[in-house]
């Protein structure tokens, strides 16, 4: 069921490891079908090194396993909320990576302050607000899902693929796996940037909204003319 | 003598080179068995890459040599001092990681900023008061394990497996050797972005206490729900 | 056409991968043959790891492909600016690495605070201006390499051959690609080093002159005594 | 001649590429054979990993070279002046280390906060004066040496066998090559942990004068009682 996706859903996972952003168990990626209404899904707390694409599991949308003989990441409910709330997405990928987890940790948002932060991510990545009492003790997953949804309502949430939980880590996103797991090494790159900047230069000056545009519409959009399409 | 716990002991004691807790011959890992009272250490001033499990060393419960060819590490007598005060261990792991021991030469405890310590430390990783020039002078090691024991009095050291002795390292436990390897490995990751988190944003907001538990409850005791089991 | 330069330009870029400079399709080098009035550039989005020296793409001093079967880097045009404005260079540099783009990105010039900065760069490593608005609309990356080109003019640009583009990252130049690279690489190394000495000492002292100029001649111009030759 | 301290010394020098201490032709390392009272030493410029133990350079402890078929490190008139002035070392070590090298950038010597340090180290790290600009246009290398053997007149250079040269970077000594990288190795590690304490707590309360001799003394001198002898 799903070979293809279940294979690049591992492939996307191995990525965060040998990237770094993950050691242990620590992270975790999904993929989603839609044409099926299911996702598939890291298994928890199974070391990255014996993981095979017959690990992946398979849930719906709302998070109940279909097919697997493992459990699935206990963050299957904050990626399905956001498959339902993000309906151009088809991958999703978590981590508590170094610098994008301090940021998020920090509470701050990373401001754009160069290129490369531009070339993925059109404006500051956010944090959320922190959660309830309430929302964490009951559904917790869910409403992390929930309140990163709730952040981006009404917004397009390709244009920045990615948010900080408030005293948690990153979620990235995008249209397939392996890109939500791209956007998830970038992001760490960029957040490690910033750190250094805003550490040099507190207060340091945000890109240009029209350098800012040039960067990200070389890359994304109907005048793109990065790479080789 | 103590086959399997040997080999338990020295694969400790390779994790923290393999993760970059340590360099040549710093830091040391040992195991305890509680039936024999016999504690199982890393030798003094080994290189790591000749150390077989028959260089292991064994002692008693008091730091006295039972087994071996070669001299324990000097600190063994801390290390047993925390089995003879923590009766639920079963293993301890003591380096000198960068930004732990940035944390202790610094004087100030881990706040618990976010999830990734609040699924493995139920609240700040402490610091020690500073030793007397008294206790520093004779049976150093077995009080610098006086001061830890004495700083985790009343309450439960498995809560919060780590501690950092002040102007010195950490040291970290855990149900065996292994788990207090990876105990140690974690805190280096915790401790290096809280570093990040606090050079961001001094005063950082703490995690609240609902959210650290929620993290905290997800890996451990009798509602745990994360992996496999 | 152009075999070794191809080949030469290629390992310039592989340079750029070995030493962390660049991770995916990140960073360009380019090589300049003066006699055909000819780049050679790295093609625009191509793994490394497949990247051979067919690969690579030629172009007139314009920017136009002369020959190859993919787009070169988007930033062809501002290597050919540099081409253009610099007569002595032969090779170009560009890279989003860390600790260089952070000081790009906090538009702080880098000091020179030491030897080994003095043993490359006579004198700060300078940040260009923003660019406007309108220069960022048209022919961008042409005005890129106008920013710089005009931010060296009347000056020597080798005896301080790397530049901050505001905001963006660094560009670095040398008699050859491989030079180029060798002085990018560099550039990081020393950017990291003063990020670590302004966080430990803000306003720290600038190398006196006479050691910043008995540093930079032992290894460059008619009485340097470094090396074999 | 002297087959032996020629490995010796290309060992000590590969040390500092395996340990990340230097890049391309950064660093050098040397021994001396008060014997014969010579040094052997690193060419200058020659790329590490095609060094064998015949391109060691032997000089007489004046820097004239008495055997080698290449020319030595233009630093080398700075080891030999070291070799001098303190009769009891065996070894010599220049790097340009990152942290260690941003502290001499700084121009702050690097304060004992800790007992890794004092493990290696009986006090602060110091700083020397800065160079005249005659000390500098002039013998400099030899003026070098000069500086730093001044600034340990009537001390004992082997309590704390490193120095930092102001606006310049680390010379580390011991009784053999080996120990000399060593050494550098330890006081980069050590540098690293202190730039992170200062920066969590500046003014980091320094280690008691009991706990640094303490650490000091259980690795060095008649009643030391870390390792096997």
């Amino acid at each position: 069921m799903l070979e293809s996706l279940r294979a690049e859903v591992l492939e996307a996972n191995l990525e965060l490891v040998r990237r770094g952003l993950v050691i242990y168990t620590f992270g975790n990626a999904s993929g989603v079908s839609r044409e099926h209404a299911l996702a598939v899904i890291k298994p928890s707390g199974v070391p990255y090194d014996r993981m095979t694409p017959a690990d992946m599991v398979i849930t719906d949308l709302d998070g109940r396993v279909v097919d697997g003989h493992l459990k699935p990441s206990t963050d299957v409910a904050t990626h399905v909320a956001l498959y339902k709330a993000f309906p151009s997405i088809g991958g999703v990928v978590h981590s508590h990576s170094r610098h994008a987890t301090a940021w998020a940790q920090a509470r701050r948002p990373i401001p754009c302050l160069g290129t490369t932060h531009a070339d993925y991510f059109r404006g500051p990545v956010p944090v959320t607000r922190a959660m309830s009492s309430q929302e964490i003790e009951a559904a917790y997953e869910a409403n992390t899902g929930e309140v990163i949804a709730r952040h981006f309502a009404g917004g397009d949430p390709t244009e920045v693929p990615a948010v900080l939980v408030a005293g948690h880590g990153p979620f990235c996103w995008g249209p397939t796996a392996a890109e939500a797991a791209h956007n998830a090494v970038i992001l760490e790159y960029v957040a490690e940037m910033a750190y250094y900047s805003v550490t040099l230069a507190e207060g340091a000056e945000e890109l240009h909204p029209a350098h800012l545009d040039k960067h990200f519409l070389r890359k994304h959009g109907v005048s793109a003319y990065y790479g080789q399409k």
